[in-house]
């Protein structure tokens, strides 16, 4: 038999050459660099094919998936949300993407995406703060430890340069994982019984919380003027974080309207409550806070231009690397229209 | 470094695995069993979660997601079309695929699907044939001898017993590439110069060619009574293969109808142009072929539902054989909510 040409060939990115490229290219500069190519697609955010993701519900969780294209490259990332994983060992949410060339319909890159996706979450947070948090903000509260917690910390040093974050979590060791891990990331780490500890001191708010449901994490006595708040964890039908009281005291900021209204904090609010989206802040085209008593709210549920963003850069760094093995995805006869001739000789 | 957990591999089935195995089976096995995992899922189509595919549609071509789940296996596969492609040396189709666990959300195969695509569309004209033919339907006419005519004229054999294929092409290499592939299939093999000639004596009309745009490959006065059309090839916005005077004297039959409305031949008729699902006519829901003198069409454009049944059955043959490799896809800490520290120890 002989080999499949190039084109046959997918570049595929396995979690352990994903760990492999993170650690060879450093942490906080792949955030610093998921951070630019997110603004870099915000700012062409209008070229791109925008469809709300296609989500297939079930009683304990939900597979999606996500497409996009800016007309050059056509990406989607399948992902799935199933907070009952935790407690069966598994992963709540798992994902893997792919980068196709539209011109030809053939993949480019498969890669694995539960920890891209994690990278590009934080670098997402970060940009949004970037735009949107008082100046020299340097305090966090981060309510909810899970999975998402240290990315989110890590891309704030990197990118905004965060000093201080205090943790809270429901369940203690979740913080105490979330402490060990940030032990030598060169911040202050402080581990607070309650959330209304947390937020002591903090300009910037991130909720990250896994519950499947409407939830109370933060009430609106407990924020105050002059805040940041990173919303991360509501992100699907049924499921937000905040007490509504603290929406309509918020500017929010989002990134497609018409899927943040079905899945993120603003589904509690009328479908005409007023929201800014995240790229116009980013081009310049509206502006992101304008006040320093003002409460700034990131809505975000996650989009797929932002993942696109993350293949790109993926793409970009594997390409003439060790980090990606090939497989033979696409069949690829000598003449194209004879698929079954190639079958047949495969056989002799 | 831990290996992964077996769950978070993931099965994946290569062009060259997928040859050996569709050898190792037989591919006249693979027809038959391929139609019987088909006829399974449609007499259960009720239960199926039903989306029109997702498409990214651009100058040159498509790419599209198909998704589709029987509440217990959610399946996809990634598809485009691209009929350019074939004059610069790449297939005009490729695609692959991917079946899920609903409960947990985790892949459970990735696949090549372009050959599989072909054995699958082939198996379902021959289970729409095998409910709509003329009884004792011996003589095929298969017009457009590309990738597909040999995959077709095969399944007819293997599921309906046919004995001789009457083959036209408007480029007359094609129709001596699908005959030589078929030298040694028991069928009796006639090429011929015109479609006029193709269709003598045949009782099954095949149409499959790949132009973008709307033909007329077969005309009003070319098909008489007594037949059954199997149109394969229109099959996307602007894309249709008969003159519509053979649709208004034809039963017609389909998968999806919010699809074949869109993709069809029917996009030629008012949208109300009464149809028959053909889910119905295998569980005797509905009547299929009653008068020998009707003529019956089925207006094949592919649904989400042939796939899944053909990844459910590559996903029970290639179970514990080596007709795959595993993919480290899927993150996998020993504690789901330690991501980070996943990653943080990879780099230790």
């Amino acid at each position: 038999m002989t080999s499949p040409s190039e084109k046959a060939l997918v570049p595929f990115v396995s979690v352990d050459n994903m760990m492999r490229l993170v650690h060879h290219i450093g942490i906080e500069q792949v955030l610093r660099d998921l951070a630019e190519y997110i603004e870099e697609d915000f700012r062409r955010w209008e070229l791109f094919d925008k469809t709300p993701r296609v989500a297939s519900h079930s009683d304990v969780g939900v597979i999606e998936l996500m497409p996009t294209s800016d007309g050059e490259a056509y990406g989607f990332k399948y992902v799935n949300g199933h907070p009952k994983n935790t407690s069966e060992g598994l992963q709540t949410v798992t994902a893997f993407g792919l980068l196709a060339d539209v011109y030809t319909g053939y993949p480019v890159l498969l890669t694995e995406m539960t920890l891209l996706t994690a990278l590009r979450t934080a670098a997402m947070s970060a940009v949004a703060a970037k735009h949107l948090a008082p100046k020299d903000a340097h305090t966090m509260a981060m309510i909810g430890n899970g999975a998402q917690s240290e990315f989110q910390t890590i891309a704030m040093k990197a990118i905004l340069g965060l000093k201080v974050v205090r943790l809270y979590d429901k369940d203690p060791t979740a913080s105490r994982k979330c402490a060990e891990n940030l032990r030598d990331s060169g911040l202050e780490v402080v581990i607070c019984a309650t959330p209304e500890h947390a937020i002591q001191g903090a300009q910037i708010l991130t909720t990250c919380t896994a519950d499947k449901q409407n939830a109370t994490i933060l009430s609106d006595n407990m924020v105050g003027s002059g805040v940041h708040i990173n919303a991360i964890g509501g992100d699907c039908p049924g499921k937000t974080e905040l007490a509504s009281g603290i929406l309509t005291r918020s500017d929010i900021f989002v990134e497609f309207p018409p899927q943040t209204r079905i899945e993120g904090e603003i589904q509690q609010l009328p479908a005409d409550h007023p929201v800014t989206e995240l790229w116009q802040v980013i081009t310049g085209a509206a502006p992101g806070r304008t006040d320093n008593r003002q409460i700034t709210l990131f809505d975000s549920v996650g989009f797929a231009i932002e993942d696109f963003s993350a293949l790109r850069y993926i793409r970009d760094k594997v390409h003439n690397t060790a980090f990606h093995i090939d497989l033979d995805m696409l069949a690829d006869p000598d003449d194209p229209r004879d698929l079954f001739g190639m079958l047949q000789r495969a056989g002799a």
